[in-house]
C-alpha cells in the first residue's frame, strides 16, 4: 500500500503501529480494526478501510493517475486475476511458512487476535508452495515486461512485496529463473519500491 | 459467479467441467487454466479469465445494473473489504476443514495441480475459524439489512457461498447468532440464489 500510494504521488498522514510490542492488540488499535492487523485507511469522515487491496481500489478511483489497476475492462480483469494468484499462491504461502516456524509467533500462526499455534508441517508445505509460485512468475515474464503485459500495475507490487518477504524465510529467487530476475531488478529500482 | 450473473440477469453460456471424476486435472482443462481449477471465463476474444473476483469485476464493468460491488468509492472499498475478510477468514477456514478431512481429497489439500497431503491439525483449525467467522459476520449484521449496509453485493453473495459450503463440513448457523439466521433467509430467498 506504501509503494502503491508512492506511485500515485500521494501523501497520506501515517500512524505508525509498533507490531514487534503487539501494539495491534491493544484495545486502542482493536477500536480501529477489530482484525488486529495493518494497514488501516482512515477518511476524513471516520470511514475505516482494511484490507490492502480494498484501500488501494479507493486509491485508485480517488486519484486514477497512473493506472495501477489497468486500463480497460480485459486488462483490469487480468490484473486482479494476477494479484489474486499472488496473495493467494505467493504471498500467504510465504506467510505460512514463516508465521509457522518463527519462534516470536508462537500462538501466532494466523494473523489476528485469535490464538492459533505454530504448525510446523505448514511451514515445509509453505516453502514447497513457494517453488511453485516462482516458477510460475518466470514462467509468465517469458513474454511479458510486467505480470500483466506492458503495464506496470499492483499485480507487480503485490508480487514484489511477495518475493521481499521471501527474506524471512530464507528463500531468494533461482539463478536459473532469467525472466523473474529481470523484472525483479525493473521493478525493485523504480522510485516508489522504497517507500 | 453463477448467483452473480444471475443477479445481474447474465446469460453465460456453460461448459461444465467433471470434478467428480478429475477432468480439471486433464490435458484438455489444464490449456484452459493451468492452475485447474474453476470457474473460467472465456471472452469472445478467446481471453480467459479465472479467479472469481475477477471474473465478477470484469462482468460488473460490463453490465453495472443492477450494482453488485457498491454505488461509490467509499462503499465499493467497503464490498471490497468485506468480501476480502469473508474469502480469507470464511471460505479459506471452510475450504481448509473440509479439504484437510474429506476421504476423497487425499493428496489434494490445496485446490490445483500439485500434490499436498492433509495435514489433520488443519481441519480441526479450519473449524474453530469458522466459528470466529461466523461470530464476526453477526455482529457486522447487528445493524445492517447486508454486510455493506442497505445494498446487497458480492460480499453477501460470497457469504451466502461461504455458509452453503459449511455443510459439507457439518457445521450450520448456531440458533442464537439471530442476525445471521435473519440475513441468511433473506440472501438465500432471492431467485439468483439457486442460480
Amino acid at each position: 500500500m506504501r509503494i502503491f500510494a508512492a506511485e500515485k504521488g500521494i501523501e497520506l498522514e501515517k500512524v505508525e503501529v509498533d507490531l514487534a510490542n503487539g501494539e495491534q492488540f491493544g484495545d486502542e488499535f482493536r477500536d480501529v480494526n477489530p482484525d488486529c492487523v495493518v494497514p488501516v485507511l482512515e477518511l476524513d469522515d471516520g470511514t475505516r478501510i482494511t484490507e490492502v487491496l480494498a484501500i488501494c481500489q479507493y486509491l485508485e478511483e480517488r486519484f486514477p493517475l497512473p493506472p495501477l489497476f489497468g486500463r480497460s475492462p480485459e486488462e483490469r480483469a487480468m490484473v486482479t486475476m494476477w494479484n489474486t494468484k499472488v496473495e493467494q499462491q505467493g504471498l500467504w504461502a510465504i506467510m505460512e511458512a514463516f508465521r509457522n516456524s518463527a519462534r516470536g509467533l508462537s500462538g501466532h500462526a494466523i494473523p489476528g487476535p485469535g490464538s492459533f499455534e505454530q504448525i510446523p508441517e505448514l511451514a515445509i508445505r509453505g516453502r514447497k508452495r513457494v517453488e511453485l509460485f516462482l516458477e510460475k512468475l518466470d514462467l509468465n515474464l517469458d513474454d511479458r515486461e510486467f505480470l500483466v503485459g506492458d503495464i506496470y500495475t499492483i499485480a507487480d507490487i503485490s508480487a514484489m512485496v511477495a518475493i521481499d518477504f521471501m527474506k524471512w524465510i530464507k528463500i531468494s529467487i533461482p539463478d536459473h529463473m532469467a525472466n523473474l530476475q529481470r523484472w525483479y531488478e525493473s521493478v525493485s529500482s523504480r522510485s516508489g519500491a522504497s517507500a
